[in-house]
């Protein structure tokens, strides 16, 4: 285990119904003024923006309004948020919705307190060393962003998909009400199960030996995605399998599960080009990227993926051939994605093998890019098209 | 899933020589003069105090000192540092040792905040309402209050232990150094770890259903467990499963295992009754008690306890019979605690069976105590025969 330091500060306000303590927590955490900031339409439609700021106002405390956050959330609306927040005076904003408007809260937190252009901590010129503090009311349960000190940003000019991090955008609390997600669709619901799964096993798959307690929390996360997805596919309003799908997915990504390894985040670069590109969900295209990574990197450590198999998808040990079992667990994972209405290869992503040239390229890698193993732009490729070709 | 809060504030600064930062972390988190809280002599003989001062020294921070604190910590020494804070200014107290010191430094640093009696806070008269901050250097795994809210102190009058818990004493930073346990005896060593899956079990046996993702991570720290106890007592100074016992040991405690679910904490409630009348080791008590309480209460659900004995103890499930994998399960526990040098029965542990009404009264139980099961008065007696009788 190497050294590490774990703060996650946030308070995660977990339940049904929690929604409307978010006045009295605002209160709480010293807030006057609050934007509350939002997508599209479905946060106002299900009347949940009316409950949030009849708890505002029921706590004395003003508010303003931002939607229209898009999925791989623009720069565009980011720098509209910052003039809002300076020429209002917000102390506290207060993200409705999933990754995306909370990534987008924490990018207006983080700008309004800079005096340069906010992009500058997306393109690594500049650090975060002061930012508003943010909350999020949680509506989709996938990118983790609830309790992670992470943002991604699209800058709308050439669709560049950078992220940031920092202690300083941390949410201050973060409502998880499981009941908001039982109206999500089931593509929705998969992609946020595949991203929730995507930030485990980009920690599980670690070069850094003897980690047993953080390789049994990430199988903790991941057995119970197992278990759970499939029943709210069956029954988008089981409540149980939601409560258990939106808890393990800020579990897998506060980053409990991977202190003190080595980890490997090239699947998520590698599908931050994909949906750069193409405008599609983050989860599909990690569904399609992952097991095709997987396959291009397993023989680096046969006997972790043969773990994984065991352990994680309860394949049976081939002790004479322990690659076969590898192999066999990664098919399951394809196979679980598969089941779960994910797409696992281009033509059902909507993606052009004519363009992984172009995909590797935008990633712009000099020499490597490190992780489980170091990957060349052309190792990118190799990748792109076992994932273009993937078959169950 | 029950609606719940979760909230774990503590910066935890994991790693070898980490100890060596106190000073600036001290200084980060605002402290101008520290009390430096500690056990008996070997913490000082081994030099670690020594260090400590030196990192207050070296970030300029003053510092003042109080040593002593037993095993099974005293309400007189508590005493003797309120007066200390207050009468030197001190604003934080830095416990060094492990969860008898952390306890003691909680109960200090609400009992300066406090115009009355510190015990109202551990007889039930009042509720900690500000405190002091604290800080910890673990130098034992094994009580989780490096992590976690609560505090249990002994009143040396009658020798009766006490708990309380508060968010505001949860230490604000603490230090993990695997390296500093590495020079702990087996016993001790077996003590600390018992405790750890004693905190876990306390959680796993609950009443609410629909629990997949903590079930799964209280099943991930005791997987940990099992693999690594072993590991250190065969090879004391095996840093790396010394590591992995330490952070499972913070995991364990600070709830996130335990979220969203009825928790059962009478094995504790019954143990510390043993410690308090016989001043045993709280790990050592509660290897007695704890598998003669789920010999007690296995009934009440039966799959549970075979889930916990195919998942944890890698029982084989016997699908026409499962109360046998049930007993199996707590067979492989008491097993596993005699494999690690822990007394399992009265007479390994010292204790008297002429004792049981007098442990059963101490616990002043009217009508029930509620739990997994809630146990009367003669529950109490019968769960305390059956662990004085216990075999292999």
């Amino acid at each position: 285990m190497e050294n590490f330091d774990f703060y996650s500060p946030t308070h995660f306000v977990f339940g049904q119904d929690r929604e409307d303590e978010c006045g009295e927590l605002a209160k709480k955490y010293g807030a006057t003024k609050v934007l509350v900031h939002y997508g599209s339409g479905s946060a106002v439609r299900s009347g949940l923006i009316d409950r949030v700021t009849r708890s505002l106002d029921n706590a004395g405390i003003a508010h303003t309004e931002l939607g229209g956050v898009k999925p791989n959330p623009r720069d565009t609306l980011v720098y509209e948020g910052i003039d809002i927040c300076k020429k209002e005076s917000v102390d506290l904003i207060i993200a409705v919705g999933g990754g995306s408007v909370i990534d987008s809260s924490k990018a207006i937190a983080a700008g309004v307190c800079y005096e340069g252009d906010f992009w500058d901590f997306y393109s690594g010129k500049a650090v975060i060393k002061k930012a508003l503090p943010v909350a999020s009311i949680l509506t989709i349960a996938a990118a983790g962003s609830e309790g992670s000190p992470s943002s991604v940003i699209t800058k709308e000019e050439g669709m560049v998909k950078r992220g940031t991090g920092s202690d300083l955008i941390r949410p201050v609390f973060s409502i998880l009400d499981p009941k908001l997600t039982c109206t999500l669709p089931a593509y929705q619901t998969a992609c946020g199960a595949t991203d929730i799964m995507a930030h485990v096993f980009e920690r599980y798959f670690t070069n850094t030996p003897e980690v047993e307690i953080t390789d049994r929390l990430c199988e903790a996360v991941l057995l119970t995605m197992i278990k759970e997805v499939p029943r709210v596919i069956a029954q988008p309003d089981n409540y149980q399998a939601r409560a258990n799908i939106m808890w393990a997915g800020t579990v897998a990504h506060n980053d409990i599960v991977g202190v003190g390894r080595s980890q490997d985040w090239n699947s998520h670069g590698i599908e931050h080009e994909l949906s750069g590109l193409y405008d599609c969900a983050h989860g599909a295209g990690l569904a399609v990227v992952m097991p095709a990574w997987m396959e291009f990197v397993y023989k680096h450590n046969v006997m972790r993926f043969a773990q994984m198999a065991t352990r994680v998808f309860g394949c049976s040990m081939d002790f004479e051939d322990p690659q076969r079992t590898a192999v066999e667990g990664i098919k399951a994972f394809r196979r679980f994605l598969h089941s779960i209405g994910m797409p696992i290869n281009f033509k059902e992503l909507g993606a052009k093998p004519e363009d992984i040239p172009t995909l590797a390229d935008n990633m712009k890698i000099n020499g490597v890019r490190k992780g489980f193993v170091d990957l060349s732009r052309d190792d990118v490729c190799s990748i792109l098209t076992i994932a273009a070709n993937a078959e169950l």
